[in-house]
């Protein structure tokens, strides 16, 4: 593992089981003694980034605090995360965010877990009266939509001094107090009762 | 202008002067007599991008419409051209996309024109009683956070799917229901008076 980081660091996305047997100077059945093939050994590096992001979904999610600190810290502890790391090392940062994009069906499974757990906060909130008549599916693209510059990691790259907490708790409160299925008239027409879409 | 845009198109960023020569068969003069220097031909080129979006919010500023209103058609028009152009040709688009990352600078005056209108919008919409106690730039930088996956391009070319009028709508309802400069707490601790950082 330690030489597949520092591979991936080096050279970006496009390793492989043989790349990592030559660079650790070991034969290539060692290297695959620890990864079947080549996706198994990417699906590691990526669980390595994510581990803490899920550590942290899951302390908020059993933490006893009301929806809205909920939500919030649900999403503040893996901007921090993601802060951290890029201000730490940017170049290896954007390259973690390139190899993502480029395997992003090894990446889907985590968005669907944090999808899942935001929409048990999304349940949370509603029966404490947040986000009225909207379906827990509409809320969840909504919501996803409104933060993404503090999920989509990249972002940080070119605007890392335009995101902050507070901003974040400014766009969590503004959720909590006007998020509804209600139409205000901004788009001039009746909107469509379903907001279609999942996740967003 | 054409010889340059296909070779943009045909090879993405990083085209000169003498390419565009060589490629319509003209001495390197004659393009020269068109453009200064490779800048002011990536200018003309990310000009001719950026045309119809600056038709678009000028004739929003101009609207006589309500401010709600306003906002959402503010950024719902810039979102369908680039809409249109993503489904017509999403390659193509994505070389463009890369090329405004790559000439940030060259892009940013109309990033600025963007924000002066949007602050002006803002100011309206304040004046009719909207986004209570924030200062201009500190609802503009919120705003812009907002609706961001509806303002950057590149968004398109891995979540059309999931981007809809109806969703900006609503989103644009919730600003105008929820964004103020009342902490609801959401961050648990006070939040600090000044929102910073323009744009965002």
């Amino acid at each position: 593992m330690e030489v597949a980081r520092k591979l991936v660091e080096q050279n970006g996305d496009g390793i492989t089981l043989g790349m990592v047997a030559s660079a650790a100077g070991v034969p290539r059945a060692r290297v695959e003694a620890h990864f079947a093939d080549d996706n198994e050994m990417i699906d590691a590096i990526v669980e390595t980034w994510f581990v803490d992001h899920i550590a942290a979904m899951e302390e908020v999610l059993a933490a006893d605090l009301p929806p809205n600190r909920k939500m919030y810290e649900f999403f503040v502890r893996r901007f921090r995360i993601h802060r951290d790391r890029y201000r730490a090392d940017p170049a290896t940062f954007e390259v973690y965010c390139e190899l993502g994009a480029a395997h992003f069906e090894r990446v889907e499974s985590y968005v669907d877990l944090a999808d899942h757990y935001l929409c048990e906060l999304i349940a949370q909130a509603q029966a404490d009266g947040a986000f009225p008549g909207l379906e827990i599916d509409q809320a969840l693209s909504l919501i996803n939509q409104m933060v993404f510059p503090y999920t989509m990691a990249e972002v940080l790259t070119y605007m890392d001094d335009r995101l902050s907490e507070e901003k974040l708790a400014a766009i969590v409160d503004t959720m909590f107090v006007g998020l509804s299925a209600a139409n205000r008239g901004a788009s001039g027409i009746a909107r469509i009762a379903a907001v279609q879409g999942r996740s967003g």
